[in-house]
Order: C-alpha cells, then structure tokens, then sequence
C-alpha cells in the first residue's frame, strides 16, 4: 500500500542512485508569481523515470533478480529501467517498437540492456514483452501503475517541500499518471494546503477527460508532440490518486508545448522534452490562477530528438516573429537581387537563406522567384518589413 | 590585493544575488575518468560574469555608487553588470556595438540598463564608453582585469572545492582571463595538488601565446564562434595569475567547440555557448591526460544564440553522419522518385528534407535533379547508403 513510509524508504534507497535535482528560481517564468523548476531533465537518464524504476526493481525478491525484468518502452522509461537494472545488476530486457528514433535505442543499449525491437507499434511492443515475460518468468516493470513506481517517483514531491518549504502549488505533466500520484500523495500528506496541478497535451487527454467524466476512459488515438506523455489510458491506481489529491487538470497545446521549449532553452539553457515543458507552458499562457504564488514546475524531462528541436526552435522563432520566410518575384536584369536585398537590409532584417529561382514553371518570363529566410524582431518588425516591401513595388507571396 | 579573505568575502557577498549553481556528475563524458560539470550556464544572467560584476559593484563608495557604472560588452559582461547594479539599486550604462544579437541587447535592457548602440565594432563601443565615463564621472566595470571581479569569479573555485573535496583536475575556458585567475587562486590555496587547466579557442590563443613567451602578447584578430573568449589581449593581473597558479593551457577548434556544444545538449540536456563548451570539448577531444582523475569542467555560460544553435546542431551531426545532404539525378517520368526513396527507405535513412528539381539549367534534358537531406546512423550507414545508391545506378552529386 502507498503511504509515506514508503516514500521516505523510497528516498533513502533512491539516495545512491538518482541525483537530487535541483530547484531552479526562473527569472525569465517569474511575473506575477515566483516560478521554480525542479530540474528532472538533469536526472540521470534525462528523466524522472529513473527513480520509480529504480524503487521497483529494488523492492524485487533475489529470486525474481535472479530471472531479470522486462518492461516495454521507447523512451524514458526504457533508459530508467535500463540503468536500474544495471546498478543492481540483474538483467533486462526491454522491447521497443522498430519505428523508435535511433538515439533512445542506442542509450537504452548503452545501459547495458537486451533491446528487442518489434515490428510494429507500441501495442505490438507490448504484446511481445508479456509473452516474453511468460516465456522467462521475467518481472514486468510496468511505466506507472504500480505502488513502488509510483513511490519513487513521489519522492520528488519529498524534494520539493525540502528545498521550498513555502511552496504554494506544484505543477506536473499527467501522461499514464504515475509521476503526478506520488508527487500529489507526498505534497498533499506534507503540506495540504500546496495546490497540486496537472498537465496533459491536448492531443492526449486521457486522465483529464477520465477524470472530468469520473470514470477511467481509453482515447481511440493520440497526437502530441510531447511523445512522453502520450498515453491513451490511465491506470487504476494513478486515476484513483488524480482523483484524491490533484486539485486541477488543464491542457495545453502543440504550439504551447513548442513555445515553453524554446523558452526553457532560451532563458533557462536547458534542454526539455515536450513532455517536460508542458508545466511551464501553463505558467506561460495562464492556464492556472497562481499570482503571487510561489509555484513549482516539474520540468520531467529532457529527452527529446535534436532533428525535433531544431524544428521546434524554427517554428517557434516564426511564431514569435523572429523568422520570417516568404517569396516575392524580381525583374530577370542584373542588381535587381541587391536592390531588393538593400531594402530588406534598410528595414533592419539579416539574411538566413536566400533561394533565387528563374526557372519555376509558375514564373511570369522576365521574372524571377526569390524565397527569403530572414531574422527580424518580433511581429510588428515583419509587418513594418513587408509595408516596406510592398510600397516598394514588391509582391510578397507566402 | 587579492588573497584568501578577499574570496570568502566575496562569497557572503554573493550569497544573495548568485546561484551556488550545481556540480553535476556526467556519465556520458565520463570513460577513463570521471567528469563533474560547474554548470554556470544556469546561473542567473546565463553565464558566471555576474559574479565578478556583483562584487565590484558592492564594493564601491556611497559616492561611487551614486554617479553609477559603465561598461562596454555585447555579451555576458554587459548582462552581469546590467543585473547587479539593478540588485544594488545603482545606474549602469552599457556601450554595446551595433551589430550585437538583438536578444542580446533585449536582455541587458531586461535587468533595466541604459544601453547605448555604438556605430562600429568593439574598439569602437570601448572608445565612447570611456569618453561617457570622464563625462559622468561613473565607475568603469572592466571585465576581468580587476582584483574584484576576480575574487567574484573566484568564488566558483571555493564551491568546487566543498561540492567535491576529493577533485583532482579543474578545466577553466580563458578570454581575457578573469575566471581562471580567480578559480586557480581558490584551487591552489585550498588545495595545491589539484591541477587547474585552462581551455582557449584555437582562433583566438591570446593568453596561450602570452604564457608561452613569457610576455603579454596582442593578436591582430580573432576569430572562433566561441564569442565569449575572442579577446584579443590577456589582461596584466589574470596573465601574472595564469603564470603563477595555472599547469597548463591548451587551444580546442571550433570544430571541436560545436561537438562538445550537441554533446551537452544530447546528453546533459544543457545549453551551452561556446566559450562554456571549451572545457567539454578538451575532455571528449582528449587535450589532456586526465586518466583516473576527478575532473571538474566549468561550463562558463549558456548565452548562445538559438539560429546558431540550429547551425550548431546541422553540422553537428553531419559530422557524426547522422544527417547527410547530397544531389542526384532520376529520370523525368512517373514513378522514379518512388523508385529512389524506396531504395533510401530499404537502407534505413530516414527523409528529412527533399528537393525536387526539374528546371535546373545544369540538369540534362529528361533528367531531375533530387535535393535530399537524410536523417543517418553514422558515418558507416552513410556510406553504406552511398555505396547501395551507387549500385542501383544513381548518381551521388555533393
């Protein structure tokens, strides 16, 4: 049964293998109120997930050691399960969907694990871990229901009243809800008047519809950007603790999440998977009351594909503003590209990338096509720069 | 006079406006020896130059304080003193060349500092700075030739040493000089076996010449993206400190610089610039013998801007072959460029980005020329991949 017992035994014995993470103050996130985050993508493995699988796989008897585990993952979890097996030194075996980006199977293999790669997706992935699991009598690690995952992640609730005693809410990104139960249990038994927030991405809101309808539900598909949190049902366990101890679930989106990203490497230089900045994309786009509170953002995790990043950053420099691309035409004579370029270059702008084109089959003949990738300084920078554009006899196609 | 007393002092001065930032243990740069990162990139301001600044600033009369300060930088020097003179409640004025990144500019003028753009480049800001500076009576800041500012920076060694006793090695970046002369006096007053290795970039060796000949040396230019160290001249106090208290100092490429910057991002989910990433770089390049060794690397500051991270990020892994450009030419008729990523496809490359070109005045006639950028494994798959291509009849155009 969960109870603090637990979690403080959770704590010691998580003390010689997982980092006590840092409490970040946010100067950048702090308006009108203070925000701190608890930095679980500088954990070992790049995320939380380390903790509760560590808990579990020391709670297991040296019998069921002796056979090994097996858990079914293709991110965080797998890289959790992974390293924990290894500092005990048992076996594990972790069976990942074949389609998973090739940097989480290499780290997952890094730790040491026997990696099967399944054709299909997760759901195949999982089919082929339980039958696996028979067939050795391995110990299955489940990613969130299960009392001693759940305790360890909790101890990150221990954390937070230790390094804020004053704390008024904790923010926590909700995917099968493991993370959220045990932070909740712990700051709720500590400090019940510390609001508990959660947060899923809109395109997976499987607790939040489960719990807003007061019954677990399973969503026929999900679509996020935040991979990690990415789950069509909650636990019975987890949903059960959502229901005691969350005071409010809300969603943020896509662009939210990609926002909060690059905010979080911007003004905090750190690396966050989209899972990990849901909770700063609720501080950002005021999804919850908290002025002049001191506020706690789970920041859950930092595992996320440099390829993703670099087109996170891209679209949110646009969205922002700060990147501009579009295509106008120019007469086919010699200086018309460097009249052109001089009053882009009068309006303040630089050049990322410049693509002249005279042979586009849509091109009027004695014209050419010219796509622009251009730095600028905010919104109002790129209307004031196309104005120019345009009053300068230049059209300006998307 | 710098000495022991000067540091502690600095340190309780400190204590209220900087972090004491976290020393993180890294698995992934930790082979033959075990690596700790001084993570100063999540200090506030983003880099450890508000150390330094704080503590010139606290130090100055009632008089002084009350005419202000100025400085000249467009980077992390200008951040520093622009946020501690706002903590003291003191005018500060900042001469930033022109051309400097607008989110740098945007961020000194966060923490409230008059900033004065000045037409030219750096030479060019100093000039007027210390013409404002005679005119108003203000107090220059300069950035690391000054017994305070080195007791600031200095500070960084103390937390070293109490947030591990037992380090045997600590790797400091060198521009001008300041960090290293106050983290190496720490280090070798408190505890003289450990080495202290300094790190310059190879475009900009002022101080690496300078120790070498025995006599401060001048280059005529520099040039390195690791922008934070480009200093063209050592300064005479840190060049007496690197003499007396320094082992060793080596140079790193900027080839080097942009590994060690995707490293910390892929595998610390930390920003770096590039200064903060020399220390990485020296470690992952093996600049130094450092078998068996404690190591601390102090990563300086994060302050890079997000466009050249993404340019970062590209040629990061085109280097390591997990993204590859290149050309080729199908037939011009239905079906062959199914055909070609059908081939790619069967490789296990995944498309990042395509191009497809049938107008280009180079290409024959009947002929496309197809624009690809290949998400890779590495080097090996890169020129498997080739080499399949090659055999199915494409060409292979860089």
């Amino acid at each position: 049964m969960l109870n603090m017992e637990k979690l403080y035994d959770a704590a010691k014995v998580l003390s010689s293998t997982v980092r006590k993470t840092d409490l970040i103050h946010s100067q950048a996130l702090s308006n009108d109120c203070e925000v701190y985050i608890k930095s679980e993508n500088l954990q070992v493995t790049g995320s939380f997930k380390v903790r509760g699988a560590s808990y579990k796989i020391a709670n297991l008897t040296d019998e069921e050691k002796s056979h090994g585990v097996i858990a079914c993952s293709a991110g965080n979890h797998a890289q959790g399960v992974a390293l924990a097996a290894k500092k005990y030194g048992i076996d594990a075996t972790i069976c990942i969907p074949a389609g998973a980006p090739m940097s989480k199977v290499a780290a997952t293999r890094s730790y040491g694990a026997n990696v099967v790669l399944v054709k299909g997706v997760y759901d195949d992935a999982y089919a082929k871990a339980v039958e696996l699991q028979k067939e050795k009598n391995l110990t299955f690690v489940h990613p969130f229901d299960d009392e001693d995952v759940i305790a360890g992640q909790g101890t990150i609730g221990l954390e937070i009243i230790d390094q804020l005693p004053d704390v008024d809410a904790v923010i926590v990104p909700i995917g099968g809800g493991g993370l959220i139960s045990g932070v909740a249990y712990a700051i709720k038994h500590l400090k019940p008047s510390c609001k508990v927030y959660g947060v899923q991405a809109a395109g997976a809101p499987s607790m939040y519809n489960s719990i807003n309808h007061h019954a677990i539900e399973t969503l026929d598909n999900v679509s996020t950007i935040a991979d990690g949190i990415a789950v069509k049902k909650p636990g019975e366990l987890t949903f059960d603790c959502c229901t005691k101890y969350v005071d409010e679930i809300i969603t943020v989106t896509d662009d939210e999440i990609a926002t909060a990203i690059l905010t979080l490497m911007e003004k905090q230089k750190m690396i966050s998977e989209g899972a990990g900045a849901t909770t700063v994309a609720a501080v950002l786009f005021n999804k919850l009351n908290l002025a002049g509170k001191k506020v706690v953002c789970v920041v859950s995790g930092g595992n996320i594909d440099v390829n993703t990043l670099s087109r996170v950053i891209n679209k949110g420099l646009a969205k922002a503003g700060r990147l501009v691309e579009f295509t106008t035409e120019i007469l086919d004579k010699p200086g018309q590209l460097s009249k052109l370029l001089s009053v882009i270059s009068d309006c303040g702008a630089n050049v990322m990338s410049i693509n002249h084109d005279r042979n586009h089959p849509d091109t009027p003949v004695g014209k050419c096509l010219v796509d622009l990738v251009l730095e600028t300084e905010d919104t109002a920078h790129v209307e004031r720069l196309k104005d120019t554009l345009k009053s300068n006899g230049y059209i300006v196609l998307k």
